[in-house]
């Protein structure tokens, strides 16, 4: 501990080690503890609700609300 | 926030349309805040265990017993 | 399961027993289970951050506005 | 209530049903509840940091470190 | 990691220190790993619902009704 | 989304307020999202086991040991 859970959509590689990086980083220096665990939770974006609405269903209105013009 | 993390069985995506639709209007209802982020965790039923069995044998079992009768 | 968590504000009672309702209600149209568990996470506006600032320091200064004007 | 969450590594289905059991025998026994749910959460190794690093690629330095020696 | 999260009602001290154990034990014998941190939620009956209600009135109630007979 | 969730031990307000503000910059840089929650949770050392043990027998222990010398 401390133990931080990001959930978030997907990420390559590459992001997720600059993630895992960063958050160690920022969560060592305020509590001065070595022992941390990141846990990176990717969420569909058929998974994920804001405002009531699947983020899925947003991305694809507004892809078809960008082919429209 | 309010964050909203649903644990439950795979589902279909128009059942995850309407499940974040009820759990927001629920939310904001009683919160009276809009800004209202819906995650819904699909667990395969090897994954969950109900008073000490997985749910995956449960079933299996479940449906043995029905072939028998 | 399904388990539902709820992270939110502090709430009264009265909202609490409507909000499980709600929510309970909500999940077992969707799933069509019965057995379902709805957790409050009450968190103070000093523990949650928005935007990588404290949501009781933007009160704090939503309110000094106020007495401003 | 209660339930268990379990954010580890990938494990075979039958070691699941043997933590599945384990975690119930155990809470049951100290809280005196029979109704628990059990959760497990597979991790892959490049969704975790431990330390700052990703365990995809401590692994990956440590299976290259064998291969040199 | 692995992290195991309990969510329940208020334990006493020495129950914690039992669950904490037995937890541990469970889960270092099926995954081999012994860097294991166990997290104990206590939720008060007003913040659980299960099945739609409060705990708190479920055992309110139930606690009127002996009061009856 | 993305929310980021930390728990750890308790913290002073001016710890929480760099906490939250590391982590959102930490985040908003990786995703290249500006809408991110970050949600502390204190937890008291009689609710978190290491190794099976409580950090608050862990802590007790280690004073009495110091106390000795």
């Amino acid at each position: 501990m401390p133990n931080i859970t990001v959930e978030g959509p997907a990420l390559e590689l590459e992001k997720k080690r600059l993630l895992v990086k960063a958050l160690y980083d920022a969560a060592r220096a305020v509590y001065g503890i070595e022992d941390i665990v990141v846990l990176i939770h990717e969420n569909p974006p058929e998974n994920v609700g804001v405002g009531g609405r699947l983020i899925a269903d947003r991305h694809k209105e507004a892809g078809e609300f960008k082919k429209k013009f």
